[in-house]
């Protein structure tokens, strides 16, 4: 399956025009946003297999969540994963400050879905990890204290599913050159509306998710509308040997 | 599989909880009720069997909607059909007023989905109806145009899907004893967050759907948590013999 690109300028006008002229919320497209990355996870994109064997390969799930919209995603995320069975814990050192994230919390408050303070402490009964941080609004530097996580997630052995992009990696460039992040390879990244550049640099399993666009929308952004499979929130894409979409 | 009713009083009673507890916005209730009504369809509840059949028992959905949240319900839950690849198309007679009702017409607009306006003629067409005219708050008695509407259904033999409740019955005393409406028998019905004591009056294919209540909230309220498989927004249950849950 081939899939266009967008540019985080162009995702930034997308989002916009969603809301201005689409008659979106931001509490809407989060919602279909975070559900997507809820069921990108490594065990949930066979049906069958998921329910056969639900949530066997570890319950513990840390979604580390960034001060924007990514994070925001990564809340929602937690949520409906708490509804699955998962026992999802948060990382949010920087915490957003508007009202939605403020009700976000909450809703996950009143899931007992704690807020962990200790990043190190909690990767070692941790089985699974969501990257939440940065999105394509990312431009950076790196500012504390996440050059400390990423290097950490960067060199765990557990399995990390990013949201939008590997977070430290440019929207255009990709990795950094050096630092933290340079070798961070997320075994499973799920792209929001449209992949962003920076997946011509990914090798790994490729979501996408985020299941309301227009035809109009995908027209004017020069966009392919993802051909969903019945009623599913989210689809696995390929990306094949030269890293091409 | 068992679960307990909640009056109409106790579901007003939970919904404002949610949101001024729960941290819920109207916006985000709303978004994962009617993506449940989305997939209670009955070709949708063998998630195989659509896959394999798509949309074969015909695409045409006309989606009835009600002047409050059940039709806004059913405005969501259009949307997500359109993007399942159905044809839906509303009929909305009495719009309810309040901004995020205007939102979602905008968001329909924008998919092309009609508002049509000659109900009987769209019946002609019609393959599946979704009753979303009216939930829990509903007490009677029946304005027009819904009495004539309420009759066509009820008399056609086109398959169709009641949100919470069959529109026209009682929340808590089931079908009215005469007049439109006494003899409605949808072939499907989705209860929102819990089952609504008419349903014992009910006979017919029984969803559940919601996703999102929390442990302390079904405690409140006296209610079972539904045991959703998976990563499932719907669940079937059944009514026995007797029409007990």
């Amino acid at each position: 399956m081939s899939l266009k690109a967008i540019s985080s300028k162009d995702a930034a006008a997308l989002d916009k025009d969603l809301m201005e002229i689409g008659g979106w919320s931001l509490d809407q497209l989060m919602e279909l946003a975070g559900l997507s990355v809820s069921q990108a996870d490594m065990r949930a994109d066979k049906v069958e297999v998921y329910r056969v064997h639900p949530l066997s390969s570890g319950k513990n799930i840390l979604v580390v969540c960034g001060p924007g919209n990514n994070g925001g995603d990564g809340l929602v995320a937690a949520r409906h994963l708490a509804q699955y069975g998962y026992n999802p814990s948060i990382y949010y050192p920087k915490e957003g400050k508007n009202e939605l994230y403020q009700r976000l919390k909450t809703q996950l408050n009143n899931l007992a879905i704690p807020f962990i303070t200790d990043f190190g402490e909690a990767l070692k009964s941790t089985h699974f990890i969501i990257d939440a941080i940065f999105g394509f609004s990312f431009g950076g530097p790196l500012r504390e204290p996440f050059p400390s996580i990423i290097s950490q997630i960067e060199s765990t052995s557990i399995p990390v599913l990013s949201v939008d992009a590997p977070s430290s990696w440019d929207i255009q460039e990709g990795p950094p050159k050096e630092g933290p992040g340079a070798k961070f390879m997320p075994q499973s990244l799920i792209s929001l509306s449209a992949p962003k550049p920076c997946v011509k640099h990914y090798r790994g399993r490729h979501f996408i998710g985020g299941r309301f666009l227009t035809k109009a929308i995908v027209e004017k952004y020069g966009l392919d509308l993802p051909q969903y499979p019945g009623i599913d929130q989210v689809l696995e894409i390929g990306v094949d040997a030269e890293g091409r979409l």
